[in-house]
């Protein structure tokens, strides 16, 4: 058992964010974990509010990253680590501010909406010594872990071609003004980078942590399907990965009975293998044909 | 009930033949036709040993296509319908003069290799005023015409997104130089078109009969990924429709543990549509999310 | 290739009946039957009209089982074996008087409506020397063969459990006065034996033939669920097997949905395996614990 | 937002035990409750240990459910509510002091062992006037809940039949002696009920509540299948309902391969529903044959 609960702050997740909310439930699971600090939203009013919802003290409800980085570094009984949560486009921020100051990092994907600011994050996790977690939890699961081990063991043989794809359907009516959420995600400025930032990330990563393959070159194809929608809505990626292998990728937020649709799908020399997270249970393998009988 | 049984010639369809083999079991099925002709190898000695194989008559097994339509035009008893079941690159030829001989055609698919061997076929067919069948069973299926019916009524919605595969497996290893048939697939000269013209169609097909739409662009990156395979073996392509849908599409011969593995995605504003055909029985409906209930 | 085709007879699968065209079908699919003699119904005006859409020479549209049994035994070109299709509790007439008459049977399933009918039929069999095919089409299938072969291997274990069902619905409505089949299978006379016999032993042979397990016990609630219904409908059995192991059945013909649910589900000391026959290419392998990881 | 969080005790879910750890992080999750007191062992030893694991103060580290329900319902900062997660046996006692004490109860299922205990904790609550909430969590599922909406709206159609299973396989094996849990509820005297006490009323709930149907009766087999088992591992019941539906049912703790399998399916006059929790994103609607086409 613990001494103590670790101190955790949030950067992000006030009133109306969804990821902050989720981090939270996370944090709570095993009772080893208490919220003690926030810089919850920038808009100063909503985050004293938000902060108030959560119980902070009010000397540690602060009014941005800089500051709380700062003045948690400052205290003995200090933040261990902070969640970062907010847009993906603004994670390069505190996730440089954070680790300088000594913090360990929880930071929500997409780790960035640019290549400098993703390189940015790595140079000064890896300078600070400090933890930096990215919450591709998949890569936590089991199943996943198991079928990461496979291939690396060669099995289902030299892996030649890898298809994914992220399918959600929020995004598939147009954006509701009244929709923070959907706005900043639908927004040019705001969103960074449209449905690969948001979710494409996320197969991805998943397609490259269980095959061992990195993406050398891609084709993409990028589409704003919805009337008025100003960001990629819906992408479909031809990708070639270093050594030769093939790939085949899709991530949409308009395809709609897709609450969280994340499937990968590796083809290998001595047979296939299917993943489809809205149900995680499920595994199909294919097996070659001299071990299957038709029917 | 009918007075005679239909009289069925087959071009191509001989010893070793895949194809002909399958129309003849279909031919046999509801007891209404009766094979009494064929030219049934371009080797002599093949189309001779396998018109014998057939019981045909020895005046009846002819020594090519041309002969064929001549011949059996020209008979009171001649054939009422040819199957033409040659490769794909040799479908132009029969295709063309058995219509002209009055004779009507069903053609396996693949139509053609070329764009000008198809509209040969195509305009050859309309001149005759006979039937020509060209066997996209697909659509024969009433799983498959009631889909194509509610996308017509505007069920699922206005169609934005279609994706169709079409896997198998029997080109997963090197050919065999002992089986002729992967041997012909997997020529250049003989095959014409690789996986796309092989069983690509397929799919590609089913996704426009059942949407409605037409391809108009295309971006296809074509992989001959098994060592030694001189046409592609798996082909990945973006697709636009006509009215602005995109598409994604694969298909392949080395996906291990797929026997014909068909499969078509629908997303429409209004809900998607999901069919695999290794299980025809299997119809995936991803509700709206209104009407959907996650737990 | 064979010199000449066989020479089939049938009894029953006159107009209006279903599984004789099933069994026409299938003795046409490789082209070595030709369907040449029949006693097609029992009504006479029914025989002969059914045998002229059979094309059958009048001499061979014989009036009854017995007659065609004797008649044909006698004709030099006379039929090699006979299709009993006529209902399950009439099989035993014919089924004695073919063998003994020197004539191979392919009798389509339930065998029999009584036990002292079965064990009639499988006396004259055996007595006879000849060939008597049960049409369990489902032990033909390559799946199922390697299930009994993993079984009796000692895959998944030693068997504790088998839990199987057949379910249709064709007799979820009440019966069509204008339907003969569900009218026949409907009437206690003429059915013999309800769900149980018409279609349950098709699951309760799986389930043996796969674990290699015999029935030594049972409890089964039989329904007549339908109004008006005066055979079982709907029943479901609790089974203790020779040797300790239980099973639970269900076989049903108002499962409305189920157009022909064929299951089988074998619980051992080392795994699960399921089958589902509607989807016959899907098999769920259920590993054990150590070898599966929660997600 | 809250004033303040609310207090939880938690009678059983010492060191060891399992399902005090589900309900501990069940209470964590939404940050509304606080765990402050416990009875958490019938052994003080572990009753000390066990408390000072999950930080309580020692003066409401109870002895026991009695002394517990006594004290706290006198403190000023007393619990709110308590979690029963002793074994099913033991849960009347705790059960029915709680309300009497004027604390609100969140009992784990299944109630009780006997039928007189179920009685005297149903009495207790009744009135007490305070909450007693049986976890059948099940039933707080939306997709369980529109299940339940659509019955009792006729969809689809009458009930005729039900079927439920619940199939773990964490009894598969021997019992470990060092396995306190497995020991306990394969232990006869601490068991109360073997499988169907321990899990089968779940399926049997489940049944019930979508339904809206009673059971009237019953015939059980109940199998202790695993050599020196003392209490039933497996059982297989055949129901009849009130009203004359019929149903059928299996609880089962040696089915390798299935951590937790809840499944469901009712019959109606219009159609079938299946449920299968272990992918409870899954639902499996069969449709009437008019409204389906075979393929």
């Amino acid at each position: 058992m613990m001494e103590r609960r670790l101190r955790l702050g949030m950067g992000g997740g006030g009133r109306g964010a969804f990821i902050g909310a989720v981090h939270r439930m996370a944090a709570r699971l095993d009772g080893q974990w208490e919220l003690v600090a926030g810089a919850l939203s920038s808009d100063p009013g909503r985050a004293r509010a938000s902060a108030a919802d959560r119980g902070l003290a009010p000397e540690r409800a602060h009014a941005g990253w800089a500051e709380m980085a700062r003045a948690e570094a400052a205290r003995a009984d200090g933040i261990d680590a902070v969640a970062i949560v907010t847009p993906n486009r603004l994670h390069a921020g505190p996730a440089v501010a954070f680790p300088n100051a000594g913090i360990h990092v929880v930071c929500d994907r997409s780790l960035a909406a640019t290549l400098a600011a993703g390189e940015a994050i790595a140079a000064a996790a890896k300078a600070s010594g400090r933890l930096f977690v990215l919450t591709h939890i998949d890569s936590a699961c089991p199943l996943i872990r198991q079928a990461r081990a496979m291939a690396a063991a060669g099995d289902p043989g030299e892996i030649h071609l890898v298809q994914a794809e992220d399918l959600q359907d929020w995004l598939a009516a147009p954006a509701d003004p009244g929709n923070r959420q959907a706005d900043g995600r639908a927004d040019p400025a705001r969103a960074g980078a449209g449905t690969v930032g948001d979710i494409g990330t996320h197969a991805l990563h998943l397609a490259s942590y269980i095959s061992g393959l990195r993406v050398a070159e891609l084709a993409a194809n990028l589409s704003s399907m919805v009337p008025g929608r100003r960001v990629a809505d819906d992408a479909r990626i031809l990708l070639r990965f270093a050594g030769g292998a093939r790939g085949m990728f899709r991530a949409g937020q308009l395809a709609v009975g897709h609450e969280n649709g994340l499937s990968l799908r590796i083809c290998g020399t001595e047979g296939g293998r299917d993943r489809a997270q809205e149900n995680p249970d499920l595994r199909a393998v294919t097996p070659p044909a001299d071990s299957r009988a038709g029917c």
